[in-house]
């Protein structure tokens, strides 16, 4: 039996636009970003890739990408489920800092450093940090959150480790289930499942990106193994295009 | 252990605005609409009324109308759960009818027999009409939903024998659980939760009329019996005007 899994990676947010490191602060979709989101949904729906189920994060940028999305695909109706573990890389303390001015104070190396390598996160967010997240209620233990043991950095090696267990227990079981599964979430939630379904190498996955809006899709084997490497866009051209703008941020 | 259940009708819809029957028909909200929700989240959030889950039906403006509120109220990250038996009543052969034409053609009486009465149904409308959710796959059997037996028409008592087995068995134990339910419906399933709540007879469910886009509060009481009668608009005096709008329409 073949699987569909479709990735979304949300819109253009306040904070992409102003090109500041957002990691877990909550900031919203831009009216762009919103656009984004819906063109997503009218490709679904004109392919005709109908989602049974949807996953996002706990990010509003993520979870009006996917309402917006479902909602042009007419599919707005369909069971949602959401988890922290579909949250964005936690940056630590380059939350709420500007990519440029990052990349100018610290150089190219320390920057990319922080971006792209796979183990080595940048420093910690202080809990009294304006862009902190602790204490928020959507990460208590009660509410199914990760309570006191939230992230206060993370690099992808991490995001991987928090994100993989969510797979395994919840979007794994819909897939055997039958279902098309839509997950909307975040560029490098996304760059920990990618990775996962291709076997990408911890080098490799650094030269990985996936731009905003548009609709990335995998059929999937009995094995849940890609039938096509790297899954297929519903538009490959401007996917390609946007990728290569998501990989010169900062410059 | 006293209980927490938040009532919110949806904001105004495109055939709200133009007066015509709805029921199944899925039509959006309009601008004026989108702004009830995001006012009514705000009222959510500055009463510190903070939902700990959502309940809506399967019908875009009630999803939308809590997807605005929820946003606005910073609870946009809380479990969703969706089911059908939180439609709006089926308005049958009325469905897509205008409401001042129908008054005029049918008359007075046949009218408000149509409106209100308990349980007198409109006529069924026809699988083969345009405002049919014949087939509608939201409804199938494989997405929890009614199937064939999917309503043609309904009256008021109809909608209460189809909600009530989703209150008791998914609304009933969240408020046990201690969680603060939000209800994002209709004016006709939030009569019928009302009806159930207040323990309001057949005749007098006639002449309560909920407004759109402002959140009704019920404290329960441990056996879920409210503990003040009819519940508490978070802005009392906007409310009643609205309502006494909503018994003169068609007029």
């Amino acid at each position: 039996m073949a699987h569909t899994l479709i990735l979304l990676r949300h819109g253009q947010s306040e904070w992409n636009a102003k090109n500041l490191f957002t990691g877990w602060v909550d900031v919203a979709l831009t009216e762009a970003g919103r656009a984004e989101a819906v063109r997503g949904g009218e490709q679904l729906k004109d392919a005709g890739l109908l989602p049974d189920v949807v996953h996002t994060s706990l990010q509003r940028r993520a979870i009006n990408t996917a309402a917006l999305a479902l909602d042009a695909a007419d599919r707005h109706w369909i069971p949602v489920k959401r988890s922290w573990r579909l949250n964005e890389r936690h940056y630590g303390a380059l939350q709420g800092k500007d990519k440029k001015q990052t990349l100018a104070e610290f150089g190219e190396e320390q920057f990319m450093t922080w971006r792209r390598s796979f183990d080595t996160p940048p420093p910690p967010l202080s809990d009294d940090s304006e862009f902190s997240q602790a204490g928020d209620p959507r990460y208590s233990v009660s509410n199914g959150g990760p309570g006191e043991a939230a992230p206060r950095t993370e690099c992808l090696k991490d995001v991987i480790e928090r994100f993989l267990p969510y797979w395994d227990a919840e979007i794994v079981p819909d897939l055997k289930a039958g279902k098309t599964v839509l997950v909307a979430a975040h560029g490098n939630s996304l760059r920990a499942l990618v990775k996962h379904l291709d076997q990408i190498s911890d080098d490799d996955i650094a030269g990985l990106n996936i731009p905003t809006g548009m609709p990335l899709v995998y059929r999937l084997d009995a094995d849940l193994r890609p039938t096509v490497a790297g899954g297929e866009y519903l538009d490959p051209e401007a996917a390609a295009a946007a990728a290569a703008a998501v990989a010169n941020q900062g410059r």
